[in-house]
């Protein structure tokens, strides 16, 4: 039975995407111009149609008294409901939610953030954090999830859906520890598929995306509360053979001993180049630096103990980033996190450490930039994994991850 | 007419090869047979039995009298000719040329090496060579490359079909300095396709072909005059954006400065971990160590200085493959080249190197192997490109990888 009705879903659904596509791209239709472009009967229009108008993802415009072909009901037009959710993306964070609401044009209509209620917030209280921010944003920007086409998860740590065990339904245990019953919540609540990642990852794969067709590869470093990354090879985000891909914070810095790392490891990039090691550094060297907020004052200022500190974290990023550059050579490395954007020079150290270890014979160089997706636009990451999984990839307008702090749109507009 | 003839001939090799396939399944087969078994007409199938028959592909067994039906032809029955090559491969390394050549079935028909007539040999002396050991083995073994499906070439240095121009043919310059111009002297004397690329990138194809589908992400590092390598990703071989991915000897091994590098960077990984530079280094140590050989003595003999030598050098491949192995997630890292056979110690370094670099979270951690493919039988590596590039690399049979040295048929068995 399961088999059967997945392949049914899978097809209405494919209807509905286009469907959805049609009334994005030629505006308003009439049932029969819907018919003619889609290709099917009359009735299996209406059907799907009708699916749709009862999910709240689209809206009937009124009549079109003039555009009557005799008979028959009035020849009502259908429109997308701007207010209408389809795709959701949710970033958990280790300290905060991030979500992103986008409609079928894949926009974002709605985004938000919250805090869990306590740092040491077990799975089922994280999720609890996120449905009842989602609430909030129906409440406040009239958007609604009715008719969500799918849900696109990030976590923190190793983890990859790809490499997962399939999750099963348990009753009486919605969630467990783990990440797959993250999925499983979301799911049975929108009743829609879940892709779920690192989060990181698929922050590797939103800068990809928004850097377009010609970045086949990429290496993206993540530098905050930890040091985090993803590859992308060929187009592909690629998640290894244990989930692991990516983790270029724990690539050995220091070649013996080296400070402890919450890995379990000692001398990993991270110990030496974590937004907190950095600011550890500047204070042992004697400049009052607690918050990003004062690194960013002392770099507008360039102070030059805190450039130096900044430098040697960039060297010891770049000659991570360089080993696996040389490996992979990618067209782009990318620095991701607030860090990168409130101190240039970061970036401009990893990138002077790749151009000296670069591979002479190369007859380019891999641009290194910092990241284009904020912190706070994390949930665009799980988006693009979103998209990425879906037909509709192909035709994702790259400008919905503009760094522009996302409007969200009133149910009227 | 380029496009449409292109077209013409796709469709008859494909028809070729399923024709060549069915008589290396069913053994040797009437006419009428091969039309029922390919879904051809009589006078298609007669069409391309012709072909194969004018290239020497396939014989005729003589006439089959018992099964005439009536009237017309004698109905002869069509069987392969083992002595016709099929696939040939071709691996150009700095001094020595080696071949082998594949039959219908994947297995090796004739194998042979030539030295280059100098050391500074120019390309067109290089294929020279190599055609002259062809003819050669035509001639001891009776091998014919008349109907030959493509030709896999392994080059030195940086290089990959995947990224180079398309070929063009030139008159009165059948080929320049560059490895294309090989290519083309190869696909005009033998009328068949060719796939070129990097010689170690193809030699980590041919490791992750020899280990079986399940091996998904494979790390390759080849130790010999030079240290390459070459990185398989989601079962495929990577060529990075400027067609350098895999030059793991080229990964900085000392922090600043180091010897000078034939690449021109200083500290790569090559400087210290190449088999002059290991030997080199047990002369420093006044160990007597000229050449491989008197390096295996010692091996055996467990001499203590030489240990010691091998372990740095396995140590310093060790942590360029461990920064690498961080970000890719690995399922196997195997060390090729003959050094890695005649001194165990160093490949058992690199694996002791990994483990401690290793994420602690890992469920399992790669397996660190010696290459299973031999310097000597370096050209399947170039076969295997082919292969893979093939619709035939689904039933490719993998024995044809086996260390074994390949035994010549003679054109009678």
């Amino acid at each position: 039975m399961l088999v059967p009705q997945a392949r049914y879903d899978a097809v209405r659904r494919s209807h509905e995407e286009r469907l959805l596509r049609a009334l994005r791209e030629q505006g308003p239709l009439r049932r029969s111009e819907i018919a003619r472009t889609l290709g099917l009967s009359r009735s299996s229009t209406s059907e799907i149609a009708g699916g749709l108008l009862r999910q709240g993802a689209v809206i009937v415009l009124g009549t079109d008294a003039e555009g009557r072909a005799g008979s028959g009901r009035p020849a009502e037009r259908l429109a997308l409901d701007p207010s209408s959710g389809q795709f959701l993306g949710v970033d958990f964070g280790h300290r905060t939610v991030h979500v992103a609401v986008a409609d079928a044009s894949h926009e974002i209509v709605a985004a938000g953030a919250a805090a869990y209620p306590r740092a040491t917030a077990e799975w089922p209280e994280r999720v609890q954090t996120a449905f009842t921010l989602l609430d909030r944003l129906h409440d406040e920007s009239g958007v609604h999830y009715r008719a969500l086409q799918g849900v696109g998860v990030g976590v923190p740590g190793p983890y990859s859906s790809a490499l997962a065990p399939r999750p099963t339904r348990r009753s009486g245990r919605p969630f467990g520890d783990t990440a797959e019953g993250v999925a499983e919540a979301f799911s049975s609540r929108f009743e829609t598929p879940v892709v779920l990642d690192n989060n990181t990852r698929l922050a590797a794969l939103g800068e990809a995306v928004r850097a377009g067709a010609e970045v086949r590869n990429l290496l993206y470093v993540r530098v905050a509360d930890g040091v985090g990354g993803g590859l992308v090879v060929d187009g592909r985000l690629v998640t290894g053979s244990t989930g692991l891909a990516g983790e270029l914070g724990h690539v050995r810095a220091v070649p013996a001993g080296g400070k402890a790392c919450r890995c379990g490891k000692r001398g990993c990039v991270e110990t030496l180049a974590s937004t907190p090691a950095v600011l550890a550094r500047c204070r042992q060297e004697g400049v009052n630096a607690r918050t990003l907020a004062d690194l960013r004052t002392h770099v507008e200022r360039a102070h030059p103990v805190v450039d130096r500190v900044l430098r040697e974290a960039g060297q010891t990023i770049g000659a991570a980033v360089s080993a696996v550059a040389v490996a992979v050579d990618p067209d782009e490395i990318v620095i991701g996190g607030e860090i990168a954007r409130v101190a240039p020079v970061l970036v401009e150290q990893v990138a002077a450490t790749v151009r000296y270890d670069r591979f002479p014979h190369a007859t380019s160089e891999p641009r290194v930039r910092a990241g284009w997706l904020s912190d706070e636009s994390g949930a665009l990451g799980a988006l693009a994994a979103l998209f990425h999984s879906s037909p509709l990839i192909a035709d994702y307008p790259v400008a919905a991850y503009d760094d522009r702090p996302a409007q969200p749109r009133s149910s009227a507009s």
